[in-house]
């Protein structure tokens, strides 16, 4: 390992560090809506999980990454990654209302 | 289930919608970003991953997600995924260069 970074590595990780605090703040801003979506499922006695949103999610994202030119099935894998979270929380929230 | 989607959920959607095409865009920002540090390192001669410079991510995420109400260990979690895609996209790069 070096102890000289490059100008530029230094400059594309300082970006990089500032689109990460984005996303952290947007995944907060997520998991604000997805916790009260799963309130509202809980007391309509809604599963959890919800396939045909999720497959209508899926399609949507890939042709939006399609267009920004990112990896379609990264995109994916990463809803996939989330979505997981959210289900699990939302069958404790069930647990917790049921 | 249902057919009747309460109002409140149907604008939950949505906003989570408009999250999720966010993510998509910043995810595709953040590629461009470490596809030009995965060059610049195999130019150098530097490894792909770099441990140190991980957990000083890991330790500014975290402070950030508890401050947005975000759980840390999620915040975590996603970024060792997204950094995990990132690695092995630079070892692919460093592999065409070397």
């Amino acid at each position: 390992m070096t102890s000289e970074i490059p100008a530029e590595l230094s400059r594309l990780r300082s970006s990089i560090d500032n689109l990460d605090a984005a996303l952290v703040h947007l995944m907060a801003e997520r998991f604000k809506c997805t916790q009260r979506v799963g309130e509202l499922k809980a007391g309509l006695g809604l599963p959890p999980a919800d396939p045909d949103r999720e497959a209508e999610q899926i399609r949507r994202l890939r042709g939006l990454a399609e267009e920004s030119q990112l990896d379609p099935e990264f995109a994916e894998d990463l809803l996939g990654f989330i979505v997981g979270r959210v289900v699990r929380n939302h069958e404790a929230i069930a647990r917790d209302i049921g």
